[in-house]
């Protein structure tokens, strides 16, 4: 029982630059669970493509008939949908456990990242959404994204910190799930890959337990989240 | 196979004032575990008490011959020897996401709580405690106590801000570990135990569902938690 499967991605001015934290989750997810996705290149302004899933954000999945959206709720479909396919979770405690993680994530991780990135954004944007993002993260953040951007390097030492308890799982293990990755390692590792692909793949310092698990997560999937084409890397 | 068990567990100067987060995460998976245990009021400074466990800090569980130490491994001793008890961490999976949500606990929850109450610590302790207390604890925030204690109000709107990840899995499910506490919920619960021991028992706002998940966990287990002494409520 295969529905085909269409992922609405968050894309840049070049059509093949795939940033999004959240689509990453779901990139992950599906190749977790060893299932094929056509994905749509989607710009934050083309809300009358995904109106079918009733708001305006992506990821957005098509399963068949249904459109599915939030990172979160998708991996709950698709382990639910294909119980039979590798787990994301392992079992009900597990995933209980991994929603804690997933909201560590969202809450506190992304903020910290965004702080770090956020300058990058708006010149790797198709032209018709630099107004949007320029418009509702300076609302979100109370500030010009310069201002941010001005301040990246506490931002990035701010965000070292953030990492502490990541860090300290993975000195100890060699996914946030165990001996495999499984949603809890995708929840987390989509914000390193909207970083690496906007220009700044090291947001953990090399000798950080946190990098090495970044290189495990890049192999991961036959190489998934390595092959994904990135802006030149520069600065950290 | 039962070994009998004994617990070194912190006390005050009231050998019922057992105010420990980490000793507090023990106590609820012995109960989680149905395991009846002995407790000894142990103070800081007896370390000669604790020395065949290698180390100077509780808890200290002492298992037929084979003394234990660090509240996580404690735990994962008591899941892989009692295996046919309830489990702790529903699978291998589980368990490894949960130790995410532990280190999150003694990483940022543990601090972020200790600015709230650890003006309230000294006058608790044992007299001879009392200077071991207060040098250990300045020298690690790098201020005196009676510096963090003046901040208190803002300690707690830090915390608060703090709580958002837990707030949000929270606001969807009953439990850290889903419809039944296990030990995401022990080693988190017992930072909010700590601050009640001591006299704060509201650190989350009365319409958080962190607020309303700390009285599902006073009442686990038989009221385990309610049941324990605590200095007068007072403040916040």
């Amino acid at each position: 029982m295969s529905d085909t499967l269409r992922l609405f991605d968050l894309a840049g001015e070049d059509d093949e630059l795939r940033f999004s934290p959240n689509c990453w989750r779901t990139r992950l997810a599906l190749a977790h669970k060893g299932l094929a996705v056509d994905t749509v290149a989607w710009r934050f302004t083309e809300k009358d493509a995904i109106a079918p899933s009733g708001q305006g954000k992506v990821p957005v999945l098509v399963a068949g008939q249904r459109w599915l959206h939030e990172s979160w709720d998708i991996a709950e479909y698709l382990e639910d949908h294909y119980p039979q396919r590798p787990s994301l979770f392992g079992c009900a405690h597990g995933r209980a456990v991994a929603r804690f993680v997933n909201q560590w994530a969202s809450d506190v991780l992304h903020p910290a990242v965004a702080r770090c990135i956020i300058a990058d954004i708006p010149p790797a944007l198709h032209a018709k959404d630099r107004e949007y993002f320029r418009t509702t993260r300076e609302a979100a953040f109370g500030r010009s994204l310069e201002a941010i951007g001005a301040e990246r390097d506490a931002a990035l030492a701010a965000l070292r910190q953030t990492l502490a308890p990541l860090r300290g799982v993975l000195a100890r293990q060699d996914f946030v799930a165990g001996a495999q990755p499984a949603y809890a390692d995708h929840a987390v590792f989509g914000a390193f890959q909207w970083a690496r692909v906007l220009g700044t793949p090291r947001l953990a310092a090399p000798d950080d337990p946190v990098a090495a698990w970044v290189e495990r997560m890049l192999e991961a999937y036959g190489g998934l989240a390595r092959a994904a084409k990135c802006l030149p890397a520069h600065r950290m």
